[in-house]
């Protein structure tokens, strides 16, 4: 359904429009801005509507007008909408909504279009991300304090770069280097299904910059072909192996896994990430060696994740949990830091963009369009994440 | 079925049998010793045999001739006869049964009766623990390296006393003290299922030296009468609430658990001991405050521990297992160190010993007494946990 809105794939944004934009201006310096809300929880297309509003001049001194560049639909974002998430937005009348409403997204990239204070150390034109979840990102404009936001360095990088690089490969990085006790070294092997999620082709990414072997789990495609196609295309980025669920609960698995963990004198695999749940949770547990460490950060195939005791008691396996929230949220420092080193692989093209599906939102784009292509992030395959893409008029 | 022999209670053993035993003497010194083995993994009714050998009065320069004094019957020790436990025993002719053969029993204490090495720190006449697990305590006279056991002071203890203490209570130590992060603190909460059991008794009362509140699931006996009388009997252990599984999986218990716990500040219970599985295994997890751990440490239900994903993202929970033989053959200056600290409560009267059932084992008791005992362990009801007490003639 997404890909009427246009190419697929992390093909650098050169339009001009995301630099010189025409954005409706309103009277008196008035900038009108929209806004995708919610009122009430439920279906993206039955709940999401789009906003009008507009933006004052007179800016509270700490505070920086910021236009969207670009702004993703993480899984995430639409469970926000659905009430499932694990924290609840609080509903608000600050853009002027009939009732009190939620703005979604929690992951973007910003221009500065104000003049920000002196002493927040940004100019008129940064780019910015913000500096913890629940910021509301699905909007032509948002203001913000100065505080809440994170400058990144633009400098040889497109806007999709800069607005895909704090949700998944802050994860990704987040849970190959704090979980594993002790942390991995380079050698160390980890596994994960949905290895070609943006988490996942993160992982495998950031696990070859520092040494990392990845075992990678898929779920196969329609066809061998593009199943193949997918596999070529995962160790094409580092992956060491790539094997399909089927591949992964069949029999002789285990005999495969000792086979490529021979060198590891008895470790085996160190850690292993999963965001299926369910049986493929399960056999990625029976994959670890003694001492791993599950780290579940989410939960598509939606089972529980069911542990044999044994494996608790005599493998001294650890479960854990990541939310990337919880730490960023409490880490802004680290979060910036984390942010930027990705960066610097971005830029000198260490680490790829995870493949795309942009959706233009302009001034004219409407309602329906916009919400549907939230509606379809969690429905079947799709050949990239959905990203709005802001600026033409 | 054990009660035919015995006693039931932690009364002090008082028999002068204990302290002065006459056992069968062979000719030129040798000692005629009997222990229980199998050569085979299955119920212990079918495997269990006992086999008579006899010691040479000669050892080697660094081991000792030990007499044992009492050896529980431990869960472990039937699973390690049944061939499910996570170490399997070497199977040997060291004692000259007729085929390969291992001897249960991880615990016991037993009397020194050579003269030791000078060199060894050990008296004829001390009582001594094994170090490692593996020992096989399941039998009258046992030779041993100095170095394999671990000296207990016997003053002001019963052997009952030293003979149960580097199990039960050694694991409900590590738990309360090892798995919380950060550790818990005077004041804190934390939850256990099987409460009755050995560690379950033993974590109550450390948790109440230390300072930790406690809430206790157990199951309901036959009667209101004896439910109520298991309750009292925990709540005068030290034990903060007593439940049974039915009122722990009400709807309500949500709202006493708040109530118990509205002083910590939103903290909530912060550790969990899991020995059942399933359901109830689940149902601590949902107990737990945000970032609580809760240690599987066994599974009496054989049921998996089902995790709902979003406790461990969005609570962040933490997941392990505890198995005390990892952490004893590890840690032997520590497991010392455990255990005397542990005893010298025992001796103060702050620490009472667990329920138990005496299994005597003396020259003339037969195979079929000892074996239905083993037998017994994993079934129903027990009165209390089933001791071998050995000694008279």
């Amino acid at each position: 359904m997404a890909t009427q809105f246009g190419r697929i794939g992390g093909a650098k944004l050169k339009s001009p429009a995301l630099t010189s934009v025409r954005w409706k201006s309103g009277p008196y310096g008035y900038t009108q801005a929209k806004a995708l809300v919610f009122s009430q929880y439920g279906e993206p297309k039955d709940v999401l509507k789009l906003h009008t509003h507009s933006i004052s001049p007179s800016l509270p001194s700490s505070s920086i007008l910021l236009r969207t560049l670009v702004a993703p639909i993480n899984p995430a974002d639409v469970n926000t909408i659905q009430g499932t998430y694990g924290i609840k937005p609080k509903f608000t009348s600050l853009i002027g909504t009939p009732e009190p409403s939620a703005i979604p997204g929690n992951e973007g990239v910003f221009e500065v279009v104000s003049s920000p204070p002196s002493s927040s150390g940004l100019a008129k034109g940064d780019w910015v991300i913000p500096a913890k979840t629940g910021f509301g990102t699905w909007r032509t404009h948002a203001v913000a304090p100065a505080d809440g936001v994170i400058k990144v360095d633009k400098e040889g990088l497109n806007p999709l770069q800069a607005g895909t690089v704090s949700v998944n490969p802050c994860s990704a990085y987040r849970m190959l280097r704090d979980y594993a006790d002790p942390a991995l070294r380079e050698g160390d092997w980890f596994i994960q299904n949905g290895a070609n999620s943006g988490v996942g082709r993160a992982a495998i990414q950031l696990g070859r910059l520092w040494g990392y072997r990845s075992i990678n789990v898929i779920r196969a495609r329609d066809s061998e072909t593009a199943t193949q196609a997918l596999k070529d295309e995962l160790l094409a980025l580092g992956a060491d192996h790539v094997v399909t669920e089927e591949e992964f609960m069949a029999r002789e698995f285990k005999d495969r896994l000792a086979e490529w963990t021979r060198g590891t004198g008895g470790t085996g695999v160190r850690l292993g990430l999963n965001c299926v749940g369910g049986k493929s949770a399960q056999t990625i547990a029976k994959s670890l060696g003694t001492s791993g460490t599950m780290v579940t950060y989410g939960s598509m195939g939606r089972q529980p994740v069911a542990l044999p005791t044994g494996l608790l008691i005599f493998k001294d396996l650890r479960f854990v949990g990541f939310w990337l929230s919880r730490w960023a949220d409490g880490n802004t420092v680290a979060k910036a830091r984390t942010v930027n080193e990705i960066l610097d692989w971005t830029r000198q093209g260490k680490f790829k963009d995870t493949p795309v599906v942009d959706i233009p939102w302009n001034w004219e784009t409407e309602e329906t369009p916009l919400k549907e292509a939230v509606q379809g992030t969690l429905e079947g395959f799709r050949a990239g994440k959905g990203v709005f893409v802001f600026g033409e008029t």
